[in-house]
């Protein structure tokens, strides 16, 4: 009998986030050949970001000698809700207006010829560094991506566990304030309208609107709508004290709910990635002494909240790994 | 070869809590042949209750004509922190005062000579139901008792998950109310602060000596210390309006972890287990319905949630469940 030959054709890996695409090539070994980052541009709508983004896999292709039919597999990671199963993003993401029922891995295998799956972008950024970041080898790992949104993924048994409906993992929709600011999703007080990227500049934006001082206000003038969370972070960096307050605040925040995270899933790490964990300690100081004081169990007050590795590559590298775990058992 | 014989000797199964003692006897196949329940009196003390588990478990050995060397493993589930591996009942629970840095495994162990096995008493009773309950054959469920204390059971792909440290499904030790009214935990607005047995009785109290009416005066007369959960549960079911708002504010914060947890490991199922649980829909019927409206994913809002079939003997299927699974590893 001849054994099974394990060579893989290289794959795809697609990361659709609320502000941008990114689009990488990876090896049947898993080895990353290329990367191309685009703007989702959500507001001209999801035809036209598919539109940009099969170009861009074409480009990326050819730019390394491929034809479609020489790739395995496309992989994209998606924020919202999505339906693995049926390769279908399901509830819009609050930061990818329209995205509702979109058949994407229906859609993608049409235009590209090539199978194609569809995972959670936070499920996908936990895998990308379980397998190749920070939480290398760890078997019981949550991952929580602070940018736009906030989403989550979780590997229980080193495996990525998605639950029943693919929705496992959804902790930035988290509540950690009864009653609190109304979140995109139409609940209150998640822990997304508190720490994301998107309320982080818009905290600042609404406290300069109503008088307070920044530095911001010299880097953007009149022109408040410009601040984003990556110069409120920069700002708090540099000792602004309205951005350091707005820092403080997301941080504690966040320090909830990492210790409501600990005392559901025990797990030997958090990580935090997305744009917002360019702060490092500044984001998850607090977090850290909030689970090592306030955790239920003694032993689960000593879990590692770090920083992830892979930064905004996270997303592609797990959405490759799953694409090969996918191509392998098939 | 032969095949290893897979008959095991009976288990004794025992859940402490806060308020009692169940023990069981199961047969090598997981039949329940004998049950008995004495209170925990926690305020005697450690030494006092495990004294008086050991007489109980002597007595339902004895009453079934079975040796301790006749008996293959002692498992208990305990309320509080755990360390299952170590056989610790690690920190203690608010409601089993004194119980801290525990090795009652060991303590039971070179008392009965007899194997035995410690895990909190939450994921006994998630496992009890997926084993024995409303929970048969479900991969990923999540269960919640609400007693004395609230705390949390989780299987995912149909084994029961621990963590890292043995301490995962602190369920009821998640801020639902940032800044709320402080736990015995230590932290602020834990969902076990609105919808514990304890704190639901507590509640009552209060606002009856704050002058409010309720026909629960006409039960305790003066003595109002004598208000139970369960009392505050039958006034309510018979129209007391005060008792109707108490269970109605500890269905509503209920709901908000019932989201938090659809939303965090997407099951299958939540079973709502322990005493309070007998009251039915009149305490999941709103968390049933803020899931069905506010979980993220739209399908993950079918997830059911539901009451558990075993009752307060969930615990003790579970830990013969447990117990039995242990020897068959062995």
């Amino acid at each position: 009998m001849q054994k099974k030959s394990l060579r893989l054709k290289p794959v795809v890996a697609v990361d659709i986030g609320g502000s941008k695409m990114i689009v990488a090539l990876f090896s049947g070994e898993g080895r990353m050949l290329a990367i191309k980052v685009l703007p989702t541009l959500a507001q001209e709508g999801v035809d036209s970001a598919i539109e940009r983004l099969c170009s861009m896999i074409n480009e990326i292709l050819s730019g390394n000698n491929l034809s479609p039919s020489e790739c395995g597999a496309i992989c994209i990671a998606s924020a919202g809700a999505v339906d693995t199963v049926r390769g279908v993003v399901e509830t819009a993401s609050p930061h990818l207006p329209g995205w509702t029922n979109i058949p994407l891995a229906d859609i993608i295998y049409k235009r590209m010829g090539v199978p194609t799956y569809l995972i959670n972008d936070a499920s996908a950024a936990a895998l990308g560094e379980q397998r190749y970041g920070v939480g290398k080898g760890i078997k019981n790992l949550v991952l929580l991506t602070l940018g736009t949104g906030i989403g989550g993924g979780i590997i229980i048994d080193g495996k990525l566990y998605l639950g029943t409906h693919t929705a496992a993992g959804e902790l930035g929709h988290m509540t950690v304030q009864e009653g609190g600011p109304k979140c995109g999703c139409g609940k209150n007080g998640c822990l997304e309208i508190f720490a994301s990227g998107t309320d982080i500049a818009r905290y600042a934006r609404e406290r300069i609107r109503n008088g307070e001082k920044s530095s911001l206000i010299d880097s953007v003038g009149e022109e408040l709508d410009k601040i984003t969370s990556e110069m409120v972070g920069k700002a708090a960096q540099n000792g602004d004290k309205l951005s350091k307050d707005i820092i403080a605040k997301a941080a504690y925040y966040l320090g909830i709910g990492l210790v409501n995270i600990v005392n559901a899933f025990d797990p030997e790490m958090v990580i935090i990635g997305g744009g917002m964990s360019a702060l490092g300690d500044m984001l998850i100081g607090t977090g850290r002494r909030m689970v090592a004081a306030q955790a239920f169990s003694k032993s689960a007050r000593k879990t590692s909240i770090v920083i992830g590795k892979l930064g905004n590559e996270a997303g592609v590298y797990g959405t490759a790994a799953y694409a090969l775990d996918m191509k392998r058992k098939a």
